[in-house]
């Protein structure tokens, strides 16, 4: 099964790695933008029947830092073709 | 509107970083991980109605390295909340 985990940080945290995007883009030419928050996505390819409880466990203990950042996992037994990247 | 950018390693390409929690994961004695890849999540807060094109232009042109990365669109008019992550 895959679990799909995306960090963010808490509102309120200064994401400087957002406000750099933030400002590329105005760079580039795109107006419009109103604010950009960069976060994390980890794909982890786990046995099947791995309980959600177990992978919130992962995120508490490894992969967020509870103090600043959420988290949300997403799992599924299979990968959903409709979920894939664009391919380039 | 909000936009969500979901920036992943193309298939093959050494993921150093997911080589490392998939270490530290099994080091913490969580057993049954076959793979860990790690992307990034960009959150866009974008003026209403910016066509999903001018999203893929930004993708393209910056927040992608399209050599090595793949990426995917989703947009939202509005944050759904089935979609916030775990508050802690």
């Amino acid at each position: 099964m895959k679990a799909r985990i995306f960090v963010t940080l808490k509102p309120g945290v200064l994401d400087a790695q957002g406000k750099a995007i933030h400002h590329a883009l105005e760079g580039l030419g795109f107006d419009g933008v109103n604010d950009v928050r960069q976060g994390k996505l980890i794909e982890v390819d786990l046995a099947d029947g791995t309980p959600t409880d177990k992978i919130e466990d992962m995120c508490r203990k490894l992969l967020a830092n509870t103090v600043i950042e959420n988290f949300k996992v997403e799992t599924s037994s299979e990968a959903d073709p409709a979920n894939r990247p664009t391919q380039l």
